[in-house]
């Protein structure tokens, strides 16, 4: 059996806090790693105060196999994010030579100004990730990975850490329409069958709209054959409460 | 000066880590929050795990005023979030008669069986919380508010226990476009302004299209007249930036 990887995410910004940018970040790391076997096991938002930074990282990065970063690696004086990071582990920051080359390829000789060279700031010993969208690199330290917060640049900085991540097992999630049928009538069956088969998870969904209520009932795990027993545990229930099958 | 009221939200799901669900309460909770004069300083997301929500739950109401939860408050096995926050409070939960009267309102006693009363088990101790859309209530204990995590649900419960909230003053937010400017280019200025006018908080966000980046700076702040002033010199700022003004 292959070893879980896990992971968190934090997400740095007051802009999220405040409602003031609606986060489209969490969604998408979240399928990406679950993708890749990689379990996301939580995520923190928090503001851009380093205090606060350097507490999330410190209390992350020692619980869970990966720490992914988002936000505050831009040139303005709220972006603290480096500095802080260089602080949670107790090391030096300075300009990276490396990183002043990748920015070297955007930016003319007369326009990387002191605000844009701190985009180069990059805490010691940290390996860089490219950024193809604007140059100013991520980097990784550790087990921690700083990304942009940008959504297209945070991306495809993604695609670029993600071969380099150990994986586990990828959770096979298979969804079952409760197809009309209420939560509170098939909540009992449901609570059995995940009793009777502890190498899955299941959840129940309701959606609501217009329409009423919508349920789905999702079968997750990482052995195929549990998921598939489970599932079709469910599927049996379903029918015997729909009528169509043998009572209950 | 009216003081500081401050709030946590907690996401509970399995849902929302694996991707399956694209979580919307965030940014609503982070407007709705911000708009009536409470600041949302953290925000964590954690799975259906018991021990994971009474960490978060205990970390997070001991240090804000306020702590809003949403989700597994449903009739299923995976909903254990008023169990958790029993737990994290040390006090029993029974199936609660208030709660019982609210579901009686949809179920008929016939149908009000074992799984549908597990949305009545309510801490000792706890106010409940009206569910105008499908009655099972969330509930109040302490400084901590258990909502639904359907959005239309936990919407309608945001409304009511709005009126109940201390609320400190209103952060005021101004957005001015930096038309077409980078952000390397006024961070140094913006760094300086954000020095003379520590009042405020200042971000720049880019964001980035087909089009190109297109930046926005923030000034935030909760005394008027130092937003005002603010706000006023990154006018001049841009101004000068642009050439239509004094040189800097």
């Amino acid at each position: 059996m292959v070893a879980p990887v896990t992971a968190a995410l934090l997400i740095i910004g007051d802009e999220i806090l405040t409602g003031r940018t609606k986060d489209r970040n969490i969604g998408y790391i979240a399928e990406y790693l679950t993708g890749i076997g990689v379990d996301l096991c939580e995520v923190r938002i928090v503001p851009d105060v380093e205090a606060e930074i350097v507490a999330a990282v410190n209390a992350l990065r020692t619980r869970y196999t990966y720490l992914f970063t988002t936000g505050g690696i831009g040139p303005t004086h709220d972006d603290i994010t480096a500095d802080s990071v260089a602080r949670a582990f107790g090391v030096a920051i300075d300009v990276d030579p490396r990183a002043v080359a990748m920015l070297r390829e955007r930016y003319q000789p007369g326009d990387l100004n002191e605000a844009r060279l701190r985009m180069a700031r990059i805490p010691a010993g940290a390996d860089l990730i490219e950024n193809v969208v604007s140059k100013a690199p991520g980097f990784r330290i550790d087990n921690v990975f700083v990304m942009a917060g940008v959504p297209a640049i945070m991306q495809s900085m993604l695609d670029t850490i993600a071969p380099t991540l150990k994986t586990g097992a990828r959770l096979i999630a298979e969804t079952i329409e409760a197809e009309g049928l209420p939560e509170g009538i098939y909540a009992g069956g449901l609570s059995e069958i995940a009793l009777a088969h502890p190498l899955v998870s299941i959840g129940s969904y309701p959606s609501f709209s217009a329409t009423g209520f919508r349920n789905q009932i999702v079968v997750r795990g990482k052995d195929a054959e549990a998921v598939a027993k489970a599932v079709s545990a469910v599927h049996d229930l379903l029918r015997r409460l729909k009528g169509d099958g043998a009572p209950i």
